[in-house]
């Protein structure tokens, strides 16, 4: 039997075009190795990344090399990340999918990659392990992203802009619809499409001159003190930043005098999201964020349980206008889905590497336009701020047409081991202008981190 | 920092008695080793086993054996069932657990087993690859449920007996009450486990005299023919039962022929469920039963998507009277949570194999008797039967103390494997009298089918 379900009727039609249109000299090349790395990053020796449910992350990746035979050399490059134990786990899930995708045609995978990601979503064995959770869909999501990599460096385009020039009709054939049709039929995505078609140019322009708006998350680990969040704010306003965020959620008292703190140092008009890593229950949750109303904040993110869409809702209810936010452990279109429906979050937080690849994310977008809410997108850890910065500038050109009260979340660690770092300009990142989704590293980078024998970790034993 | 989240107050008090009253003399002994085995069974050659989301399972265990230095010899044994391809990844999953686990005093493990089992859930770095949901969790559930395994052998009792035997306050100390308590605190919890005692010894031994009811998925797989179908449900009720249930979702003309066949043959008394593995969207899900309906099925199984509960709400108002139940791919207590909430189920199907093991099925059944809907587990693949019949037998002695409109599910597959297969006479399991949790396979079955190198698989090469 097939391993694609049979009755979604989004595996057709077949884009009318190939968004990798090269190379007919390559028609019979194959896929020849999926490669995964563990490699891990040693940042628990800082208290860069803690908040209150991520004490000592080491940030992680089981890093994906896709690899072909294709006279032109070129590799799809992506990353599953996590925060140190179990990047092994999530290493095995990824070589779990290499007999799905060895010996398969180049031509054939990048010419639908709808159907490519949703033959590894589907495989009726694997799912059990999910269904479209956890570290097996992460996985799928790395080996599905790879293949974007690899389509755009063939399609000499960085992602987004891959993305943006494809037609509605190709967009919405990368959809897996199923379970989605009660909030989003194929003919609404495509009128979603449509409707931000007529000034794709423009956008791509303004999007090429101007980048798209970040805020930083910089200034507000749990583990800095008063001085260090008050002079990294003010650098943080100096550096054109008009958003910024401070975790919460460890001590009530310390986050008062925190979030008044950084109140303080930024003045009335700078917004300050604020973050609890899912740390409360539903009460507590409307508790803790009154006492910090006072100071004004933007948005309570994870406020609870990533899988708790009811418990959000009750949270959005009692602490408007203050904003509910998440979604960087949101297992699947699904419950993105259900957050919408319920009128759970007034901001969605894609990942670029949590739910099952660019295919999964196009859903979430066209959702969120569906709805009018906007995404702004969680980044951090290692590579996230690299590959998510293509999603929104594709959801600006080709989706939801703005950049209204969306922001891509930066954090300043880890970027000089990637290829095409991102460029952060006055608040801003710059559009990236390097073909591929940008989550190439280097091979020193790779080498050295490598868990648990690369230099970097074979010091430390 | 802690490992165990701080805020949660269920980590105290602890039990006033140890769960595992034994062994003075091991006062000092360790856990020495968690080892797993890849351990497959070639059932996709039949198609027993065979739905709409599942053509061709390997019905497959990543098989748990916990070693400890006490004088006892005593092993704790479990597994996560998987269904093939993924059972690498569901092992290395559980081999990530080990340096949580070695070296931990036994008596300390045994004695607070909410506290073990909340530190296995709540690593800050493990967490990642969830929170709470896919390959990550399952091994959590099973290494947790090889503890439990442990603490009934060394307790000389099954575990629905252990569990039966615990106070009221003991039982509240196993649950993790985080993310549930705007729909069941501790103290309520108490008050529901307080308003079972009275009854327990007159329930237990009503249980070992007449068992617990069953129904049986044997006769419904996809791949039977009609002449089959009919041979077995006729079987079915020869032998006691009084509940069958058939797979659907593939074909709505074969459907609807297949409940009719069904139906004439058990006639109009015997309840006869159907199953739909996930197969539609919402609205699918309603025209499709609508089309069943004359054959007065009386429940549809997962419908739709495991995560949707607002899906599931809305299906099951549409059919009503037709019941509406889920559970076996669900992936956590907060889903189950919010489907009671949502009131998106009159069944509520819980696995041995899916969640964080006996401790969160624990807080599942808490959470069914607060909101008076029964439990109905799901069972069959390899073990699943050995092992949730334990937790339905302790509902009923401590929880709901009921058996009315409850059914285990039976399916006749792969017993022979267990040292302590269950027992079924007359539709119903017989409660188990040997010491442990049930999931301990023969030695002979566990090296006959070990993935890939042995004898079962190496013939197939």
């Amino acid at each position: 039997m097939s391993s694609s379900p049979p009755s979604s009727p989004s595996s057709s039609p077949t884009p009318s075009s190939s968004p990798a249109p090269s190379a007919s000299a390559s028609a019979s090349a194959r896929i020849t190795a999926l490669d995964v790395l563990d490699v891990r990053f040693p940042t628990s020796e800082e208290l860069d990344g803690s908040d209150a449910m991520n004490p000592e992350p080491d940030y992680s990746a089981a890093y994906v090399v896709l690899r072909t035979d294709a006279a032109d050399g070129q590799e799809g490059h992506a990353l599953a990340f996590t925060t140190g134990r179990g990047n092994d786990v999530q290493a095995a899930a990824v070589a779990a999918l290499a007999p799905h995708v060895l010996g398969l045609s180049v031509d054939t995978v990048l010419g639908d990659l709808g159907t490519f990601s949703r033959t590894l979503v589907h495989d009726p064995q694997l799912r059990w392990l999910g269904p479209e959770k956890g570290a097996m869909h992460m996985a799928v999501g790395a080996v599905v992203n790879a293949a974007w990599d690899l389509a755009a460096k063939r399609a000499d385009r960085p992602l987004w802009r891959l993305l943006a020039e494809m037609t509605p009709e190709e967009l919405v054939a990368q959809v897996d619809f199923r379970w989605l049709r009660d909030a989003l039929t194929p003919d609404e995505a495509l009128e979603i499409l449509r409707r931000a078609e007529p000034g794709r140019r423009q956008r791509t322009a303004r999007l090429l001159e101007h980048g798209y708006p970040a805020y930083t998350t910089t200034p507000g680990w749990l583990g800095y003190s008063d001085e260090k969040l008050t002079r990294l704010a003010r650098e943080a306003v100096a550096a054109g930043f008009t958003q910024i965020k401070l975790k919460v959620g460890a001590s009530l008292a310390d986050d008062v005098r925190r979030l008044r703190t950084a109140r303080e140092a930024v003045g009335p008009d700078i917004r300050i999201a604020v973050d609890a890593n899912q740390r409360w229950d539903v009460a507590p949750a409307v508790a803790w964020m009154r006492a910090l109303a006072p100071y004004d904040p933007y948005w309570i993110e994870e406020p609870t349980s990533p899988d708790d869409i009811l418990g959000h809702a009750v949270i959005r209810k009692e602490l408007a206008p203050i904003k509910v936010a998440t979604g960087e452990h949101v297992a699947n279109r699904v419950v993105f889905k259900q957050l919408l429906q319920a009128a759970a979050v007034d901001v969605v937080q894609i990942d670029a590497a949590r739910v099952g690849g660019v295919n999964e994310n196009i859903a979430i977008l066209l959702l969120a336009a569906k709805f009018g809410v906007p995404v702004c997108p969680h980044a951090g850890g290692v590579g996230l701020c690299e590959m998510v910065q293509h999603l929104s500038m594709f959801d600006y050109v080709a989706v939801s047409a703005t950049t209204e009260d969306r922001v891509i979340e930066y954090v300043d660690h880890l970027h000089e081991h990637f290829v095409d770092p991102v460029r952060i300009h006055d608040g801003r990142y710059l559009a990236p202008v390097s073909p591929g989704l940008g989550a190439q590293m280097h091979a020193r980078s790779l080498a050295d981190h490598t868990y648990p024998t690369g230099p970097v970790w074979a010091a430390r034993r």
